[in-house]
C-alpha cells in the first residue's frame, strides 16, 4: 500500500485528484486483478511530475538506485515487501547475489548498503558481486554513515553464478546493462535472475514503455471514467536521428511541431493557460543523460553544437540515434524556491516509499536528474491522527502521495505488460 | 517484516536477545519455510514479557482489538500486509463483512474504525455487521475524534450472510465468540469467514495454544540452539475445578506446587535470584478474566471468596471448569514507573506494529490486562539512520522490538498448528 506521507504540494485538490481519491477500493481492486494476470517487476522507481490539472510518470526505472534516501520509517515496508517478492520467487533461498554498478560514489555505494539492509531482514544473506575487472579480491569501501560495503569478484561456472564459498539461489541485478549484456551473466538457467536481462537498456526503450503506459491509462481512464491524457504524457519517435551528422533533424521538427500542437489543442480543452513544451531524450537512455527541453519546433535548427554533442551519447558512450520525443509535463512543486519532483519507490507490487528530487537552477519544465540535483526524503503525516468530522473513513485527509503511488504502479504495471512484449523467451513460443 | 520501534527496555542485550539478533536471516528463512506449511490465522495479536533472562508471549488472541493504538506510521505496514492476506484469500473480492463485539466504549469502536481504514485502504468496501438483536436499522456512532462507525444488522440468506444491499466475499469476525458460535454465522460454505469458528473461545483452550508454542519452542530451539525454556513459559492444567464448590482445588494445589519446583530448579540453573510464581487462568478465559497470581501452592487454600467468585466466571458468563497454570513470566519493562508489557500485532505473516500495555497499579507479576491500563504507542527508532561503525549490515543498531515480533510469529505459528489440530473439517477426514 502506500505510506501517508506529507508532499510538497500544498494547495487544493482538484478535479482529477479527488476523483482517484474517492475511488480507493476500485482501484485497489484493478490493481489487485492486473496483478494476478501479469508479473510485477521486482523492483522500480517512478518519476512523477504533478502539474495541478495533470499526474503523469515521466522516467520509469527498473534498477533502482537511491534506496538509501528512504526514510527509516519506510524500511520496514521495503523489508515486507521484500519478504513478500522472495517468497514467491525461491521460499528456500539462504542467499541473494547483488550485482551493482561500477560506481564508487559514496551515494551509490549507501544506496547497495541499504539494499543489503532490506534483503538481509527479509531473511537473506545478501553480498555484492562486482562486474569490474578491478575487483579481484574482497574490497571493503567504508562509507560517510560509519558503514561499509563489501565488493567481491564474481565466480562463473558452466552453470551458476557466485563468489567464493557463495552460491545464491537469486542474482538481483542494481545494473540497468547501458552497455549491453556481459557474458557472465548469460546462460544463467538455474538460477533467478532479476530483473531479466531484456529489462536492461540494451533492449528497452523508453518508446516501448510509454506505448504500455499509453495502453494502461486509456484501461484506467475507462475504470475511472476520466480522460487518459490526464494522466498520459504524449509522445512521438524518431528512429534514425544523428546529432552530430545534422540526420534526421527533420523527424524531429515535424514530429516536434505535431505534438505541440496536439498538447496545445488539449490546454485550449480544459482552458490551461500554460506554454506546451516538449522532452526530446534518448530512447535507450537513463541517468538524465542525453535529455533537452524543446518550446517551439524551430528551436531544433538552432541547436548549439555543444548541445547536438551532449545528446549524441548517453551514458557507458552508446550513440544515440533512436529518440523519443515527449509532451512535457510541468511540476507546480517547490521545496523552499527549488523545482521538486516526486520519485516513487516500489518493489514486487507494493509502494514503500518515496522521496523529492530537487533542483535548485532548473525550471519547472525542465529535466531535474541532473547534475546538481539532490534529494528531500517524505516525512509520515501526522494529521492522520486526526480524521476530520464528517469525512468517510479511510479517506479523512487527503492524501496527495497516495496519488502519486496510483499513477507509480500504473508505470510499473506498464513495465510489467513491456517486459512481456519484450521476453525473448515469449517470443520463441509464437 | 518487523518494524524498528523504540521498546521501554533500555538494559544490555543479553545473550538470548543477541543470539536471536544475530540470528535474523536464519529464523525469516524458517518461518518462510514454516508458512509454506501452514497458514497463518488471518491476524492475531501477542502479549509479549520480557524479563531479562526469558522472553516469551503469554496470550494469543485470535480476534484483536486495539488496532487504534497502532501509530500512524504502521497503518501502511498493516495496509500492505491486509492486501498480501485478500490477495492470497479472495483477490476478487469487493466487500468485506466486519462483524464486531457487542461493545459500545469508544476505544473499542475506534478499533472497528481503524480496521475499516486499513481494508478500505486495502480496496475493499468495508461495512460492519452486528450480531446484536438492538442493532434493527443502520446506527451511526460518532467517536470522540470526529470519526464515525455506522453498525448494520446482519441478513441471513440460505446461504450467504451480508446486509441490505451488500454481498461480501469475505467476512471478518472481530468477535471471539465468547458466548459459542451464534447459528447466523453457521453453515456458510460459499464465504470466507475468518477466523474460523473453531478459533473462537467456544473451542480454544489456552493449554492446546501453549502445547502447541511449546513444539514450536523446541524445534526453534533447536534451530538456534538454545534452550526452549527461555522463549517457553511451562504450564500445567486442571480439567475439573468449580471454585465456587470448593471442588478439584487439590489438582489445582498439586499442578501449582509441581510447576513452581519445576521453575525453581530452572532458576537455579541460571542463577537467578527471582522468587518464582505462576499465573492461574480460565483456559477458555480472554480479556483478562479469571486470572490470578499465585506464589506458593498453599495461597491457594485461602482463596478469599471475593477471589473465588471473580475466578468462577469469564466473559459472557461462561462458567470455568478447566483451568491453566502457568509458570509467571516477570516483566522487567517501565513506562515511568509502571510496569508495561508489549503487545506485537501481526496480519497475514507480518508483524505490522505493536504499543506498551500499562498499569500503574500492578506488579510486575500481576496480569495487567484489567481495569485500569492504559496503552502507550511504539515510537519508530530513528537512531537507525546512524549505523555504528564496526558492525555488520541491518545488525547495526540492536533492535529489541524485533525480538518481540519473532516470539509473536513463534505464538502466531503456535495458533496455525491448533487451529489446525481443531479444525472440525479435518477431523472428518481421518
Amino acid at each position: 500500500m502506500v505510506p501517508h506521507l506529507v508532499t510538497a504540494l500544498t494547495g487544493p485538490i482538484n478535479e482529477l485528484e479527488q476523483r482517484i481519491l474517492e475511488s480507493t477500493p476500485v482501484i485497489e481492486r484493478w490493481f489487485r486483478l492486473e496483478w494476478m494476470e501479469h508479473t510485477p517487476p521486482f523492483y522500480c522507481s517512478v518519476d512523477v511530475r504533478n502539474a495541478g490539472f495533470k499526474l503523469a510518470p515521466v522516467d520509469t526505472n527498473l534498477f533502482p538506485a537511491g534506496w538509501n534516501h528512504l526514510t527509516p520509517e519506510m524500511i520496514p515496508l521495503a523489508v515486507q515487501a521484500a519478504m513478500a517478492a522472495i517468497e514467491k520467487i525461491c521460499p528456500e533461498a539462504k542467499n541473494l547475489l547483488l550485482v551493482p554498478e561500477n560506481q564508487r560514489d559514496s551515494f551509490y555505494l549507501s544506496n547497495l548498503a541499504t539494499l543489503q539492509k532490506i534483503f538481509y531482514m527479509a531473511g537473506l544473506n545478501v553480498r555484492l558481486g562486482s562486474l569490474s575487472n578491478e575487483i579481484t579480491e574482497p574490497t571493503r569501501i567504508d562509507l560517510p554513515d560509519g558503514g561499509h560495503v563489501t565488493l567481491e569478484p564474481l565466480q562463473r561456472g558452466k552453470r551458476r553464478l557466485g563468489l567464493k564459498n557463495f552460491d545464491p539461489c537469486t542474482i538481483l541485478l542494481n545494473n540497468d546493462l547501458s552497455a549491453g549484456v556481459p557474458g557472465i551473466l548469460e546462460e544463467l538457467h538455474e538460477q533467478y535472475l532479476l530483473p531479466p536481462l531484456h529489462a536492461g537498456w540494451g533492449t528497452r526503450r523508453k518508446s516501448l514503455h510509454f506505448k504500455a503506459y499509453e495502453e494502461v491509462s486509456k484501461r484506467f481512464g475507462k475504470l475511472l471514467g476520466m480522460d487518459p491524457w490526464l494522466i498520459n504524457p504524449l509522445f512521438a519517435q524518431c528512429g534514425q536521428v544523428d546529432f552530430e551528422a545534422d540526420a534526421g533533424l527533420e523527424c524531429l521538427r515535424s514530429n516536434t511541431d505535431a505534438l505541440l500542437t496536439k498538447v496545445r489543442r488539449k490546454y485550449k480543452e480544459y482552458g490551461i493557460n500554460e506554454k506546451p513544451f516538449v522532452v526530446i531524450k534518448a530512447d535507450n537512455g537513463t541517468g538524465g543523460m542525453g535529455i533537452m527541453t524543446v518550446r517551439d519546433a524551430k528551436d531544433i535548427d538552432k541547436l548549439s553544437p555543444k548541445t547536438k554533442a551532449r545528446m549524441a551519447t548517453v551514458q557507458a558512450g552508446q550513440a544515440v540515434s533512436e529518440v523519443i520525443i515527449q509532451e512535457g509535463v510541468l511540476t507546480h512543486e517547490r521545496i523552499n524556491s527549488a523545482v521538486a519532483e516526486p520519485v516513487v519507490y516500489m518493489m514486487d507490487r507494493y509502494v514503500v516509499g518515496g522521496f523529492y528530487r530537487i533542483h535548485a537552477d532548473r525550471g519547472e519544465d525542465e529535466n531535474l536528474n541532473a547534475p546538481g540535483s539532490s534529494f528531500v526524503p517524505l516525512a509520515f503525516e501526522q494529521s492522520a491522527q486526526l480524521p476530520q468530522p464528517g469525512v468517510k473513513p479511510g479517506a479523512s485527509v487527503p492524501n496527495r502521495f497516495y496519488m502519486y503511488g496510483v499513477i507509480g504502479r500504473l508505470a510499473m504495471l506498464a513495465a510489467s505488460y513491456e517486459l512481456e512484449a519484450t521476453d525473448p523467451e515469449a517470443e520463441n513460443l509464437d
